[in-house]
């Protein structure tokens, strides 16, 4: 037993360093590669990916775990929950036939190419056969699993969240249609005799940078095992608690563009940064699941980034670091970054109006597998349902139903990930406030309390605990999507001066 | 055959792309990795290391090998070429015992560590036992190529510049010593009345970045195929022509510095991105010997970058993107970059007196290989020959013998290469100023027609050819350090007006 454990461990060790390799790599695609360099780099993704897959399917790590997991009471908990999400990765993978799975990353890959191709030339026909494959592959493989209870979208949302189904999204989706809508509604009607007042002005990159640098740091990112760097799409890359990336777009007329994004991917990483150090060395020592991990990330954002009070923290005592925000009135400021305005682009969103960019897909989604849309028709479709929902109808599919990438790469059941972690985040925020005076931290600026009691619940458990099993042990209740609708109902009504 | 030859293609490839993933991490950790992740990254570099090493000393790569160099005569110039210098290579690595290559290994990477801590400490006794065994391991190893009428010395500095032996450098380091001594203390005697003007003045990061982004563009440095950096101490990495890049390291108060140091980069970089096509993927894809490859940095930093018809061709048309150049006459500019001050350190030192440091670390090289010198006695002899030659003692060993991390490395006989790249870009200089009128190139900005003139005779050959053999066509002549000397003493002598 101990012989299996320890050879368990050297080959998640070797595992981890090869993925820890490709990390850097794809951080450098990013971040660094020159043009032509590009193709070369993506061949070593490719190799090392090989190499890493060739670990967890070879006989000697599958038979490993199939006998850790026939003796798993004599693991202690942190090797057993290793084990056990092996086994059920492993069991998944083993029931796609290797030259089907093989067939769908070939096709995944190559379609990101031609998402991008149909996108710059806003040709929805070049992409579609391609989409329709992707789809197929996806409900096929999700009846291999074998599960005949229960419907295929469900399986395919498990997989990005655990016990996550249609019935509790159509219950969220519901409520959020029926509130959020009309009360978007009503906030285009006051906002029409609204003049508009601009807080984005033109700001040099180096004085942006300095600023988001600082951001980072007050928020409690911890720079002696993180770095930021600059990149087309924001991300966050974590090798371990001890390196942590996060990357931001800087725009420079738009300066509250790199803000936001960078209170956005520091909530990720602070997460990251938080992990037990128990956990360490582990294939748990990261955070959990992807509505929890954008849960952080949101929270950190919107509940903290875009309060009256955390502004207020830094506007007493840190404005030097900022010149341009003396120019800008603390009110004014905290209106602008909370203004509605319903757009075509998802990433672009306001607060409100995010969720309702995400029910469309998720209806979309739902459609397509259901065989309710013909993915012929998902542009008329888009456009319906962004025209019902937010009242604005995109002129090009490049705006519409082309913009992101996710459904190219094969993301099908990831979407709705980001609407949960909004509600998530309303949750944790709702009995983070019982717990503690959050405003009166934020003014002060102790963002380390909040740090800290998100760490003490959350961060430290990594990959250990399931995520409805944390969130009901925090907050007492399951997923109740009601805080995040009263949350914004709250929010939204004061700053638009509704009844 | 052709079997063999595909099997070893393949594993070159795959070789390669390991190589190139090296690259990456290492490139990652000086100018990226955060502080605390170096461990890991570290790691990382460990084990991608161990599995390059693996294929080249696997029994199916050796008996590839030693197929294809049998059948030679049945491959193309390129392949043979590559298979000749693998052999080579291999002959070497096998005829050393495996645990005490280990051994070796070990010894240096701990060293380097020790050699850090001795120099923060400024304490050679800490250092001196480890140094000891890597000359020792050093001569051992030379011993077991078997070559009994050569010196030991010789058969070390072979290895880094073919074909290279004392003979060779006493002769060279002997006129050196005839000639340049002399010249520097005529001219420190001249410059003891002389005022003290600096160029130097505070000159922001943002700004040296452009200027130095702009002038390795200009140079001809295709940015396409490679980008630039900070580091504490610059280097270039190439992965392959398409992938190739520079460091530097910027003081705001020393802009000559990163600018100067950015001239030298650019000429390894060139050199790098213009390797010939035929040549891609294969092990020849890369700049030749050591020597060869210092000479193209050399030359670009000094027979360019310090000649008034460069600077002229700057001043004229591009002055304005480096607007402090505005405040300083061209001619002290010229003036001020030629600056002969005798100083301490090797990486700091000026062109004249540059060769001097390299002729100490050759003299102590050979006398510690021939049992002249004691290790226990370097302080002290490094002293004296600072005072003989530059005419100046460091105070502290930290600035004397513990400078350079070279021999703590491993690296002996690996100094000389360096004065080497100035005899080669000297002789070569000589040679295309009789091809063309370099300085009117210079001073209309045709860098093209210099790169044009090295890819065709230099660059493109990569490592197909060998250095002696390549110096030989191009000028006509052997190694011929006379032209390196002139070039000194006419460049010093008119600077300085002396007779």
């Amino acid at each position: 037993m101990k012989k299996e454990v320890k050879r368990f461990r050297e080959l998640i060790k070797e595992k981890k360093l090869i993925d820890s390799s490709l990390g850097i790599l794809q951080w450098d695609l990013e971040t660094t590669t020159p043009r032509k360099g590009k193709e070369l780099l993506s061949e070593m993704v490719g190799y090392l990916s090989m190499k890493s897959y060739d670990i967890v399917t070879s006989e000697e790590f599958l038979n490993l775990v199939k006998f850790l997991k026939a003796n798993e009471k004599e693991l202690d908990d942190i090797q057993r929950k290793e084990i056990d999400d092996m086994a059920e990765e492993i069991e998944k993978i083993s029931k796609i036939p290797p030259h089907e799975y093989q067939e769908y990353s070939e096709l995944t890959a190559k379609t990101q190419g031609v998402w991008e191709e149909a996108k710059a030339k806003n040709d929805f026909s070049m992409f579609k056969e391609n989409l329709k494959k992707i789809f197929e592959f996806n409900i096929k493989f999700a009846e291999y699993q074998g599960k005949k209870d229960k419907k295929i979208y469900d399986i395919i949302l498990d997989e990005y969240e655990k016990g996550m189904d249609t019935e509790k999204l159509d219950e969220f989706f519901s409520a959020l249609r029926g509130e959020i809508v009309p009360l978007l509604k009503k906030i285009m009607e006051k906002n029409k005799n609204s003049k508009i007042s601009c807080i984005n002005r033109t700001v040099n990159i180096d004085e942006q940078k300095k600023f988001n640098r600082f951001l980072s740091e007050y928020l409690g990112f911890d720079f002696n095992r993180g770095v930021t760097a600059e990149s087309e799409h924001p991300f966050t890359l974590n090798l371990d608690k001890n390196d942590v990336r996060l990357t931001t777009k800087y725009i420079e007329n738009i300066p509250f563009s790199s803000i936001f994004s960078t209170i956005h991917e520091t909530g990720h990483g602070i997460y990251e940064q938080q992990v037990g150090d128990d956990l360490q060395g582990t294939t748990l020592a990261t955070g959990g699941s992807m509505g929890l991990h954008e849960s952080q990330s949101r929270f950190y954002e919107n509940m903290i980034g875009r309060s009256m009070s955390f502004w207020k923290g830094i506007y007493d005592k840190n404005i030097d670091v900022f010149p341009v925000l003396k120019e800008i009135n603390i009110d004014k400021l905290y209106r602008e970054i909370n203004r509605v305005e319903p757009s075509f682009i998802r990433t672009e969103a306001d607060e409100l109006t995010y969720s309702l960019h995400i029910m469309i897909r998720y209806e979309i989604e739902k459609g397509i597998i259901n065989g309710e849309i013909e993915i012929d028709d998902l542009p008329e479709v888009w456009n319906k349902k962004m025209e019902e929902y937010l009242g604005v109808v995109p002129e090009t599919d490049r705006d519409g139903v082309l913009q992101d990438v996710h459904w190219a790469c094969g993301l099908i059941g990831y979407f709705p990930s980001y609407a949960l972690g909004n509600v998530y985040a309303a949750q944790l925020y709702n009995t983070m406030k019982k717990d503690m005076d959050v405003n009166s931290h934020l003014e002060n600026g102790k963002l380390d309390r909040i740090k800290g009691w998100l760490r003490d619940r959350i961060h430290i458990y990594g990959k250990l605990r399931e995520t409805a099993e944390l969130i009901q042990e925090i907050t007492g209740e399951e997923l109740e999507p009601k805080y995040y609708i009263e949350y914004l109902k709250e929010k939204y009504s004061k700053i638009y001066d509704l009844d």
